[in-house]
């Protein structure tokens, strides 16, 4: 095919698209590790800029044209997965009106600056105001996409984070997960133990430490760095991928945790085709993705007790010895059940609720079925019914903990419970195919693990949608029953009734 | 004037530039300090982008009908000094076809790579024929920008570092310095004794040193950072400076003064006008002033006994007590003045004649007087002649000691020692409205002095060219009277027969 084909006209203006989200990438993780605070202004001025360009060139009208005349040619298997992303792209840039956007990207930064603010007076009546500009601006984008894709609002900014996963999809996996999370929570609980103090590592060692965790699950710093941020994340691009962790001295597990949390990430977005680095079907398949890649680390390979044994000499190199830092003393500390208010900080088991919640009350919110003022009650009741938690009048611990609301990003929250149950599915199927992972970890042997999700996951970028991918990883649809059986056997301590997970 | 009026379409355009060059400005950084080195491929691509675009955005053809029709607003004096400004970005963006730019910037990155190599093993006959090609493109980058501008193309070069200065001037101000100047070294090496010796200094410690040194000097950290890189720079945005510097356990000094230097560039950068920001009136006014913000602090500044006086109880407190960092000491091995081959090396009266060296070749180079082939015979007999200096063979400290011409960066050199000459007239005209700085130094009182440079030259951006500034800053032309006055009166230790510097 000649190189100035429709499709190749498009490929080089995405190979261009990725350059810019290049510079946005680094300006952004520039912004959350180092950047002095008198260069916000500056900076938002310029990211916004790069957002701008990026916008024109994504709308530009020429590309309707060429993505028609490139449906046209004779394109191979991954061209046409290519050619599907960039239709995906074109629809989504296109559907909201440019105005919409600019109003709801600056509704979005004044809440989430009241937010700061507001979510530490505990002044739900002050944030609201805010906030329901950006609900209304949300929802017309939402109407506005829906209106495009065919599909409810809700589901409109659902396959933004997860395209391929409906809200019924979600929303009958989620309330499966209520028949019987909560007795196996309450099981736990009872179970739960005293655990052995821990006490303070100083953050020195704990910035070592997580740089051997680092590199012993393999994070290439030839391609990559380490470094911290308020929020632990993995930004960058694929040759130079950028890991943050956080430390305080009192939480050592906290750093470790999302140090091996990132570094799946890493890995996901290192072991993307590099043949189509600069192309859409070269990207991650999507948030729910994403996010197995760095639990199936954290919590299917590492919150293990062959982990903890691994760790545990590591610790003791690092910060001498100590009785926490005995495998099971921190295998019991890992696994500990306690639900509490704040996601961020639940538990493996727990967890997963904080999602249904949020999941219910946004998709109400957006569908129209509550508005902004109802969702504190929503929020009482869903707490109460799914985790027994009392959260009435304490909006900071509640309704206003989360970033994601005040900044318009509805229908993210289920990427992260979608991305813990894909990573169930796809370490049962490891299974399946390397026999006990166990042994591997032990030895610090985590080669074939690595090459499993690599040639299952990581190299397959944006070739299927998500529930092809699965399928084609494991054998299955998209099942939560591996979930299930993970969770039962970690804290049930009984055999599970579905195939255990380990 | 209305906000759609061509004048305000151009600064919205122009402010749209100086975002994308923050971007850039930020990557480079990036690359330059902390980039792993994985990342080189993908950063050189994305900075490539960003060029393109600015490019792109620079020569829409829409750009010239608006000048001339900006030209016919009712404008204030600083609109006006800003439109001057745009036309000159206008005419060097299109005086050059892209196809030459684009062929000149691929010569030069080849040229560079094998460089690094070749610098190394000595090898010009290996280094000669990608540099002849980076030779033959940045003369025809030359003639088509003099055509257009109607200067030699020598001239045209040079106006892109020193704008307002032509190389007739330059030529008889250096011709000038060579006139007393390489006496004036010989008579101060025959009076160097022995440096008291300095032994080493841990990095860790160096760091604190520069980092309160930097903070003494007025450099905030609010609007900064202070980084490490293999060649200290400032790079960033006004506000959020970055700049760099290296440091060497055997080599206090080194790391100390570029610190200040940088601390120099970056006064500037943050002085300039913040009403202007975003436009190019707003911007450094040319490389050769800013040379004279970094070396007034360095030269002028700090390499004085009262400076000395005041750095030595910092380094005392940070090293422990030393017999080399006793301000006489300290003062003997700032201004000790020992001609050897490294440019970047060189005492401060032997530098000047590392640049006369080198603008003599470039101009013949440029101007088709000699061709690349001649160069190391030309370099051998102006070092020989400027410095008494035997080069022959020795291309490695030689001709391919400096990364510049490599990279076709031709008509840079002069700004160097322009900068020098602008900082000790403005330094010479602060003396006449201060009185005695020494007192100011002494006390670590640096607000009048930097008050006095706000006034006179940060906060002028490009309201003026060169030569006004230099008129407005100080009452006379160019002049490179104080500059012989303050080199004669540091270290001939007589009388200058021209106004002393102090």
């Amino acid at each position: 095919m000649p190189s100035t084909s429709p499709y190749h006209e498009l490929a080089r203006r995405h190979a261009r698209l990725h350059r810019i989200g290049h510079a946005s990438a680094i300006l952004a993780w520039d912004r959350a590790t180092l950047m002095p605070p008198g260069g916000v202004g500056a900076r938002a001025a310029a990211e916004a800029e790069l957002q701008l360009l990026a916008r024109e060139l994504r709308t530009d009208p020429a590309i309707g044209a060429l993505l028609d005349a490139a449906a046209q040619e004779s394109l191979g298997e991954w061209e046409t997965a290519n050619l599907r992303e960039m239709r995906r792209d074109w629809i989504e840039a296109n559907a909201v009106p440019a105005e919409i956007v600019t109003r709801r990207t600056m509704a979005s930064a004044k809440c989430e600056l009241g937010w700061r603010r507001q979510r530490f007076d505990n002044d739900w009546a002050g944030y609201l105001p805010a906030w329901r500009e950006v609900v209304a601006l949300s929802r017309a984008e939402a109407r506005q996409l829906g209106g495009t894709l065919g599909c409810s609002p809700y589901d409109a900014l659902l396959q933004r984070f997860e395209p391929g996963i409906d809200s019924a999809q979600v929303s009958a996996i989620f309330d499966g997960l209520t028949t019987w999370l909560p007795t196996l929570i309450a099981e736990a609980r009872g179970r739960s133990g005293a655990l052995v103090p821990l006490g303070k590592v100083d953050i020195e060692t704990q910035r070592r430490i997580a740089r051997s965790l680092a590199t012993r699950l393999g994070f290439d710093f030839q391609h990559g760095r380490l470094d911290e941020s308020t929020h632990p994340f993995t930004g960058g691009v694929a040759d130079d991928i950028r890991i943050t962790t956080r430390f305080r001295e009192d939480a050592l597990l906290q750093g470790i945790n999302s140090t091996i949390h990132e570094t799946g990430h890493a890995h996901y977005v290192a072991g993307l085709p590099a043949a189509w680095r600069e192309q859409p079907v070269g990207g991650a398949r999507s948030f729910g993705v994403h996010e197995s890649q760095s639990l199936g680390l954290e919590m299917q390979l590492a919150r293990t007790p062959a982990f903890c044994a691994l760790l545990s000499p590591m610790l003791i190199e690092a910060a001498g010895p100590r009785a926490a830092f005995e495998p099971t003393a921190l295998y019991a500390r890992m696994t500990r059940v306690e639900p509490g208010l704040i996601r961020v900080h639940a538990d493996e088991a727990s967890y997963p609720l904080h999602v249904v919640a949020r999941f219910r009350i946004e998709r109400a919110l957006i569908e129209g079925e509550i508005e902004a003022d109802d969702v504190p009650a929503m929020w009482d009741e869903q707490m109460a019914e799914l985790l027994g938690l009392d959260t009435r009048g304490n909006y900071r611990d509640g309704c206003l903990q989360d970033v994601h609301w005040s900044r318009g990003a509805f229908g993210y929250f289920p990427s992260y419970t979608l991305g813990a149950i894909y990573a169930a599915q796809l370490f049962a199927a490891m299974r399946a195919a390397l026999g006990d992972l166990d042994a591997l970890v032990a030895d610090g042997d985590f080669a074939p693990i690595f090459g499993w999700l690599a040639t299952q996951v990581w190299s397959q970028g944006c070739r299927f949608e998500t529930p092809e991918l699965l399928r084609h990883a494991t054998g299955s649809a998209l099942d939560a029953g591996p979930y299930r059986a993970h969770l039962t056997v970690r804290y049930g301590g009984l055999t599970a009734d579905a195939t255990p997970s380990r």
